[in-house]
């Protein structure tokens, strides 16, 4: 059993685009600007946007960092996104989900400029991925776990693939990305989901399992066929009273019991959160230079 | 073995239209307008187009046939398809595919307005089916296909479909409305393509097989489980001397073999093709009245 250890994988992406910035900086060129917003304080939407804005910190990426009270008015928040959107200087603009709940989701992702959507999440960017268009950009997940597939060198063509989830954000791009015919990809890939019949036997069947449903724990050591590629997109916040912090971190899968069987695993967290992010920057790096 | 009679299916709809087409024009309210763009002579585009304007004419909605010889440049293609986008008085703009090899078809599909995009082409529509977005429309052989396993109330729920194709057009739009949290939907959804392996075990387990690949008779009956439904999407013409036309049409599936194991299966001709024109005309008079 193999690691597929997210946080170097994603330090070698990011000492990539900081060497990148630095040519482009020398070479007198436009460096990377993302701009994140963040409404209220969920504790989780905090550390995830402060970890984003460090990294852009850490590879010469400019960031600014756009905080609101929880009772910011949904028409605030859309002049601040379309004041981004004309500000040539912003190259990405990623709004942290979820929104409370007076404010519409579907309108502010909407609201974001389809060249400056890092996040990916436009549903022009999601519809250019089903037509495998290059210009795209792939929501931050799927596209930092092909990223750690690629890494790895992980042969995936004629594979079996089976997703877990069916959101919009995760399990739906993420089979379409696996299934495109490129490397990786070019698996047969099945999408599970709540509804789904026999999960134990359509899981035991997985060459790749994506596991991307938020439940803890959820895939078991009888749901996966030995020498499995398991890739954990999970992330729940347990209590626990012997952490510092008040809780650990928990993905989709048992790891204890899971990656003894596995060829290869994602570790939670130090797996695909890292990559997650690393793609966001890739993303913003494209914008930029798109620009040129 | 039921046959699941698109021809007929198709008819019980247009007839509903032309019904709503009758109250709106009682009411003074504005009629459904399809705007079609036929270029070079390509004999089975002819025909297609043909059926979608005489549609159009049965059911009431007014219909705009645009013919270019093969030469006619992108340019000024790109500038017909601006003014209808301009054109108050058009619902839905179609282009005809495929385009000679001079004009771009992404550009083409994605000059056309997005709330006149009936054929469901435009990276937004198809992003919008993603996420699941009612205002979406909805690529017409897909939603077709919706269409005709609702009007025979086949229960969807739970059960396994195999998609065989990954095309943008029908494959991957198919694989995403089967999965939807909807009836019908909430299958658990495979995708399969030219680089599958195992095919056939992978086939046999399904519970639903749509077939899309365009290669004739495919679908074998040892590929087949007993009591599956079959929509077969394929239509190839093959040189048949004993026929006035000079052709038969033949689909993805053997269907002769085929047939006696389903429960239920598409003719072709007669399947999804009168269903295809179906859901166009469906999406064309939705967003005629998306202008009320």
């Amino acid at each position: 059993m193999q690691l597929l250890d997210g946080k170097n994988t994603a330090q070698t992406i990011l000492n990539e685009l900081k060497l990148g910035v630095a040519q482009r900086a020398a070479a007198g060129k436009k460096i990377p600007h993302l701009a994140a917003i963040l409404v209220g304080n969920n504790g989780a939407s905090q550390t995830y946007v402060n970890s984003k804005v460090k990294t852009c910190n850490q590879i010469g990426f400019i960031s600014t960092l756009i905080q609101y009270e929880e009772d910011i008015s949904e028409v605030k928040l859309l002049e601040k996104i379309e004041e981004l959107n004309e500000d040539y200087s912003v190259d990405g603009i990623l709004v942290q989900l979820p929104l409370p709940a007076h404010i519409s989701e579907k309108k502010v992702i909407e609201a974001i400029a389809v060249q400056k959507d890092v996040d990916g999440f436009h549903p022009e960017n999601m519809g250019r991925l089903i037509m495998g268009e290059e210009e795209a950009f792939i929501p931050a997940t799927p596209y930092g776990i092909m990223l750690l597939l690629e890494h790895y060198n992980i042969q995936t063509k004629g594979k079996h693939a089976v997703v877990l989830g069916r959101s919009h954000i995760v399990g739906r791009p993420m089979s379409i990305l696996l299934s495109n015919n490129t490397q990786p990809g070019n698996c047969t890939v099945t999408v599970c989901h709540s509804k789904t019949q026999n999960l134990k036997d359509v899981c035991l069947q997985a060459d790749i399992i994506v596991a991307a449903i938020g439940q803890p724990e959820f895939l078991k050591a009888d749901m996966v066929k030995e020498g499995a590629v398991v890739i954990d997109v999970g992330i729940t916040r347990l209590p626990d009273a012997s952490k510092k912090s008040g809780y650990r971190l928990v993905g989709d899968v048992d790891f204890a019991n899971v990656a003894p069987k596995c060829s290869y695993i994602t570790p939670v967290p130090g797996g695909v959160g890292p990559m997650t992010i690393a793609a966001l920057m890739k993303n913003t790096y494209k914008s930029c230079t798109q620009k040129d």
